[in-house]
């Protein structure tokens, strides 16, 4: 009886374990799925693999369940970083989709010159990762972080972070990934492209390699998807 | 003076053109940007590339263009086309828009055994692909299929047209797309994947080319970028 819902929580997850449900995990599934004492979920909690366990408890405010046994160990993405210029919320929510699903590690609303966020609702955009997580599979959900300014970032960048950035007008510029993993960032512009002082910044960084994604001009979501896809092929766990 | 508006127009393109204007092209540019007589608006009608138009007249019911002179050739993606399984609105809406973006020449929309949709709104999806192209600086808008099939659709498949197909339960089948250009499709499973049935059928076709797109199970519109970036890094206009 294997489930056919899977559920984020924050306790642990082990042999034994009974997982208390808050009020809306309780209400999502007695109320919402209709599940009744017995019925088999599938919790991950982003540490401990992905477990099988049984309502021990269904009530209306709150609920059990009982940890059975454990169904797929921890599976960690590669140390990747998606960094993005915040836009309109519904292409930012899906860029924190698009960067769970795709395997980031962690991502990083970041503020260029031409972006108009001054802040992000990093709660919502955490959400939006866990719901991820939960529909694709996935037993890792990478932590959004705060907005932080892009030119403070890159002066605190760590040195064994190499970082890919993409640009529509590095036409040719682009520069080979080469066959090493390790940690990595990839840097998506904003709707309106990178300053000039931005672009002669990441241009000069040692660590920086510029791709091009193709002809076209991508959107910001459509980018992200499409970089992390180079990625991944390259130098990720798609191989 | 360059424009900072784009318009698909179905009007013919070239020197001397005056090119009339639908109601509610009319009101976009006048109503809504507040575009005056000599204002320009870069033009597009999918085969006579992108030229520079100037008001001639604006009214609240019509007006009319006059092309200036041609400012980007005509250019054609590769013939690469996009089979999907349409999936719940918002998402259908993004495939089309991706698929355009990401420069398909065509994109069917196509009935599987798990598909839920009996029928598209082509015009819609078609005026999505339309939105795409005008966004992303395309001289070409790709043409939206009716909802076909997806057996009937194999069943009449042109012999000369390779199909790689993407599909999570694959791991360890990939195919190399090998170094040959040509006529592709990509088919992207539907939402629960393909049936028993399909995923035979595919796997024995002579033209396909099943491939894996990682670990971790995309979601659909997902799973169409990231498949496209695959196809023209490897064989497309990327290189």
């Amino acid at each position: 009886m294997s489930a056919k819902i899977r559920l984020y929580v924050e306790h642990p997850l082990g042999p034994g374990q009974s997982v208390p449900l808050t009020r809306e995990q309780a209400h999502y599934l007695f109320g919402v799925m209709r599940l009744t004492v017995g019925a088999p979920v599938a919790l991950f909690n982003g540490r401990d693999g992905e477990w099988l366990a049984r309502v021990a408890e269904a009530g209306k405010r709150g609920g059990v369940l009982d940890c059975v046994e454990q169904t797929a160990p921890l599976r960690m993405p590669p140390d990747l970083w998606l960094l993005f210029a915040p836009i309109k919320k519904a292409r930012t929510d899906f860029i924190v989709e698009k960067a769970a699903e795709m395997g980031a590690a962690r991502i990083v609303p970041v503020q260029t010159d031409f972006t108009n966020a001054e802040r992000v609702r990093r709660d919502r955009l955490q959400a939006h990762a866990v719901e991820a997580a939960e529909q694709c599979g996935g037993t890792f959900v990478p932590e959004v972080a705060d907005l932080v300014r892009l030119d403070r970032l890159l002066a605190d960048w760590p040195e064994d972070r190499r970082l890919m950035f993409c640009d529509e007008a590095l036409a040719g510029a682009s520069r080979a990934l080469g066959a090493a993993g390790g940690k990595w960032a990839i840097l998506i512009g904003p709707e309106g492209g990178f300053s000039d002082a931005e672009r002669a910044r990441l241009g000069a960084l040692p660590f920086a390699h510029p791709v091009s994604l193709g002809p076209r001009i991508l959107r910001a979501d459509t980018a992200a998807v499409a970089a992390m896809t180079v990625w991944q092929q390259a130098l990720g766990d798609w191989t």
